[in-house]
């Protein structure tokens, strides 16, 4: 509210400064290497020119850097920085009324001689004050400039020697801030290439083994990592690797009860031999994690670990912090419970505790301790059942000293909940893919992924399927059909994943009818995979894995445009970047069942396609070429062959040579 | 931020409290009587219920009056309080987790006896906790209840003394809230009802004496109050009244130079006589203002008069405040220019002045100098020349003490520029409705200012004239297109006004060729206007005028919604309000030399019309009666004739004999 306070001689006003995430209460998130734009509405009353600057640090900088805005119409203003590291970053926007540009502009429209006499003395006094503003050639060029603006000289002479752009230039740089504005700070979240993109893969360590029904352990992942480097994945998630409790341990198909040999749900953690910072004594030691950690990036893969914050009765947490679980009025701890479900081998934190700051300590103790160990990706389980306070502390804690870190929120929860835990600071968010079928569903999804309000600070990471979620559509739609989730999943998606083993050949039985669970589901016991069997996915898993490798269109989410197609079972979108110029537009059958074909459309004038030549699309999963023309091709798609085409499409053929060579 | 020095256990969230203006920074405009119904995103981790309250106060007040908020889904709350005095308020939302809440949606769900044994227990705790909170009989009766569920009972009697509903409306009346978030408050600023809706006239008074060639004075303009009146006029705007310069006086059509005899523009106020806060001594004294006031008040109207912050070089300002002035290197004071072009014979304030407080304070004291001779409205004339602080402070200040005061911005402007003007605290905003003329450019921009962002702040009041814009398409459209534009006026905006005498006799030809300036403008000159003409649109106006009285739904823009007609010269849309319900059609041919017809569509189902039946719309302008059947109806429209239908839609015709006595 303006009041006599504040000098009322500040007459430019800023407003809507972008990004920013609920008024700047929350972070905005870009990728090192990024140019950050930013624009902002900067104007003042009356006509004279304004100027305008963007201010930008490091967060733990004290001084701004500055850049300048340009006016891009409708006093909209535009300036930008790179961010060259990761970390946390500030900007805002300054603007004041130019007096100098002002005197300038008007200069050039006098055309009086006696006007413009008086207009060189008025612009004498403002460059001979730019001048003591100046120092070195820039202070002398400015003052002379201001003498000879006095001396007696024809108005035409007097007026270029005012117009020079030269001496605007110099003078532009040292202009009266006196009665500038500045916006508030917003602040910004740099983090590192992994965050934008990144194929993972989730595999069960214990289900490793290559003997049906002993217990894998680290070094059997070890053997693993080759096939799924070879597959091109990027990151490997371990469920939990800790000791799992006994107590109501869940038995095959979470029956309730468990037989002696039944190894139990990996998210029921702890036993008196540890909790989240011991390890599954089965699994191996310490020594043979940091060995797998270390193998895995041999093979250009990172370790992420599963974050799940609750205990099983056994949990050494249970007698040494009584104080964080709820009561009942028994005395005994209060289990998980979901009326009238109960979940008696899950002891949730109560994060209303008194001791609310010990927890919470603790807690992020525990991820610090795996960062110790060289892990820097985290999948978190539930988050959305720990307070929101604690997330957004702990995550800004722990990347102040590792800004590289990255935490997946697991959370398919509702709307406003899943978008809280991304402005609060998780760098990637599960979604709804999994549910999302038809081309209506999938158009509307990721259109609002890419462009709608969460676009600046909500980094979808969609997976086909997960051990919890076996769709419908895969169950029914046999191979195609997985076929066409993955292309879905690393086409729409920079970042996705699969649920490894069970993706690869198309496991798909469900626990019952009607289940999304898989039937002798790995999260309650051991599996042993056939991964050599004919019928995998391994090899097309590949190829798509090696398309998103191959172009940087693939790679970030904000220039996906969905393509009319004339059949409502094809599915068509393009990705493009400028730098280096790759464009890539995928069509999928959605009818895991029958061919289907149509007509694809595409914008040739937005693609900077000649309409009248002849253009080729290169298909990436089958190396084929083909030869488009005009907006409108045909496209044919058999689920029984393949059920996607993944085109390049290579443009400017300019002559009859080079349209030669592409035959 | 989240931080360890805030309470970890407070885990409702809330986000996106609307209505909101740029954060909070301004405030939302609603008017007395209104509802005023406030949303917010309140949610938290887990899955425990959640109650929230919409907290609301005037702004003077210390504590917080309360209301419930209930939810609507997708975590989306709301709850509304009523607004029955003008001036500011504030509004927040507080939300927090209940236990109470949670505890009994669980023991609904309850089945296994020993489970509603424990949660009875539970629940006697928190109840009995409640019971602390509250006093008198509310307190016995939770104390009774927490008692109740400690006994040894069957697991049915205590599922039903903690399910009872009484027990729960009292527990719920007295929850634990030591943990609540509470948003930060927004501000509201609420108006009188003619801030909403008001039909505006602007006359010279020194152009309304009867004898050509004599000034016209306050006493003449009270023998106009009549004619004004019946036309259905509710607020006389007079442009400004104080005595004008000579120096560098313009001449008729605007002519550089004057003569003797040439009366002057009122915008170049001030003479040695006095300035803004003196009378032109031709139109009269302050004691015949005062008749004018009230003898218009009498008549039904309020008089409104122009703000105009600007001076003639022979303003008692000059001399006695020149530090409010910018100087020239010769030391004379700089008159307002565009350069080339020199407007001599106006000096601006300077708003960087030094002594830009005692500036402020001059210009506030003049409004205030005014509202003191019982001037409630005022068309500020160029506010957007003036700094921004500078109103937002004076307007603030000035409705503190008189909150039923209406600013009208003078801005046809940048758009950016007349939102901030309305944001920061004008009531109502002129617009861009003159150069608006197609139904694309009608729909688009009334659908902006119904429903865009502005809704909250800015209110239209549009005019299809002034002294200074005499449009093409009233230049070129004849008669037709003066009822055209009135109709579109009065009905599209709750707000609008006409520069009388001009409109009502269709004054129409140009300065020049091209130019929208006025020929023989009464801003440079006097004219003595033939009011009683034959062809005089007095009636017409009367007719609009009264509809709009009569019709609750054109009192407000809230509800404008268009609709189709199958021919581009056509428009049409509805107005409605439900209480008491009122549905308002106009259809307008936009074209004023031919006759248009097409078929207008109503969507029934929305309207609550039987599609069945007949329905009745009454014509508002003509008084016919037409009967209307589905969704599809034939309109014609003869400019020679009338170029609009204003209907009200008659519904719920449910009996022969209803049906009969419509005819």
């Amino acid at each position: 509210m303006a009041d006599l306070a504040v000098d009322g001689r500040i007459r430019a006003v800023i407003e809507n400064v972008a990004p920013a995430v609920d008024c700047g209460r929350f972070a905005a998130k870009r990728i090192v290497g990024d140019r950050v734009v930013v624009e902002a509405d900067c104007f003042a009353d009356g006509h004279e020119a304004l100027a305008a600057r963007l201010l930008w640090r490091r967060e733990a900088e004290t001084g701004w850097r500055e850049t300048p805005m340009s006016e891009r119409g409708n006093d909209c203003w535009r300036g930008s920085f790179l961010v060259e590291a990761p970390g946390r970053y500030c900007y805002a926007v300054t603007a004041w009324v130019d007096a100098f540009l002002s005197w300038r502009r008007d200069l050039a429209r006098r055309e009086d001689p006696t006007d413009v006499q008086v207009a060189a003395r008025i612009g004498a006094t403002l460059i001979a004050a730019a001048a003591e503003r100046a120092a070195g050639a820039e202070r002398s060029a400015l003052a002379e400039r201001a003498q000879a603006l006095r001396q007696d000289r024809p108005a035409s002479e007097l007026k270029a020697l005012g117009l020079e752009e030269s001496l605007a230039l110099i003078a532009a740089r040292h202009p009266d801030r006196r009665f500038a504005t500045t916006s508030t700070a917003l602040p910004l979240v740099v983090d590192i290439e992994r965050a934008r993109c990144g194929a993972w893969y989730e595999l069960f360590p214990r289900s490793t083994a290559t003997e049906p029904g002993r217990h894998g352990t680290f070094r059997d992942c070890e053997a693993r990592l080759g096939h799924i480097a070879a597959m091109g994945f990027d990151v490997l998630y371990l469920p939990p690797v800790h000791p799992i409790g006994r107590t109501y341990r869940k038995g095959r198909n979470n029956a309730l009860t468990a037989t002696e040999d039944d190894v139990g749900s990996p998210w029921a953690i702890g036993t008196a031999e540890g909790g989240h910072n011991a390890l599954h004594p089965q699994l191996g030691t310490l020594i043979d994690f940091r060995r797998l950690v270390a193998k895995a990036r041999e093979h250009g893969l990172a370790i992420a670990l599963d974050i799940a914050f609750q205990c099983s009765p056994d949990h050494p947490y249970v007698t040494a912090h009584p104080e964080w679980f709820r009561r009942r009025p028994d005395g005994s701890v209060q289990y998980a419970e979901n009326p009238p479900k109960k979940y008696q081998n899950i002891y949730p934190f109560d994060f209303e505790s008194a001791d609310w700051r010990g927890l919470w300590g603790e807690l992020k103790d525990i991820v610090h301790f795996w960062i110790g160990e060289g892990v820097s990706i985290f999948r978190v389980d539930n988050p959305h059942t720990k307070a929101f306070g604690f997330w957004e502390w702990a995550i800004a804690e722990i990347k102040r000293a590792h800004p590289e870190t990255i935490f997946l929120a697991e959370a398919f929860t509702r709307p406003k909940v899943m978008h809280r835990l991304a402005k609060l600071g998780f760098t990637q968010s599960y979604t709804y893919f999994a549910w999302r079928n038809t081309k209506r569903e999938l158009t509307d999804y990721f259109t609002e992924l890419a462009h709608g309000p969460g676009r600046d600070y909500f980094r979808p990471n969609v997976w086909p399927n997960t051990p919890d979620i076996l769709t419908e559509y895969l169950q029914f739609g046999g191979r195609p059909a997985f076929m066409a989730r993955l292309v879905l999943a690393g086409t729409l998606a920079a970042s996705y994943g699969i649920y490894g083993p069970a993706f690869e050949l198309a496991e798909r039985a469900p626990r019952e009818p009607g289940s999304e669970e898989y039937l002798d589901s790995e999260k309650y016991q051991l599996r042993t995979w056939e991964l050599d069997r004919a019928d995998s996915l391994a090899a097309f898993i590949g190829r798509v894995n090696r398309a998103r490798r191959e172009n940087p269109a693939l790679q970030s989410d904000a220039s996906l445009r969905f393509v009319p197609v004339d059949n409502e079972q094809l599915i068509a979108y393009l990705k493009s970047v400028p730098k280096p110029e790759n464009t890539v537009l995928a069509v999928v059958n959605l009818d895991p069942h029958h061919a289907q074909s149509g007509w694809v459309e595409l914008d040739l004038d937005a693609l900077g396609v000649d309409a009248r030549a002849p253009y080729q699309m290169h298909e990436l999963l089958t190396g084929a070429r083909y030869l488009w023309s005009g907006p409108r091709n045909f496209v044919r798609l058999d689920p029984a062959r393949a059920p996607a085409h993944l085109f390049v499409l290579r443009r400017r053929v300019r002559t009859e040579r080079d349209f030669d060579y592409f035959l």
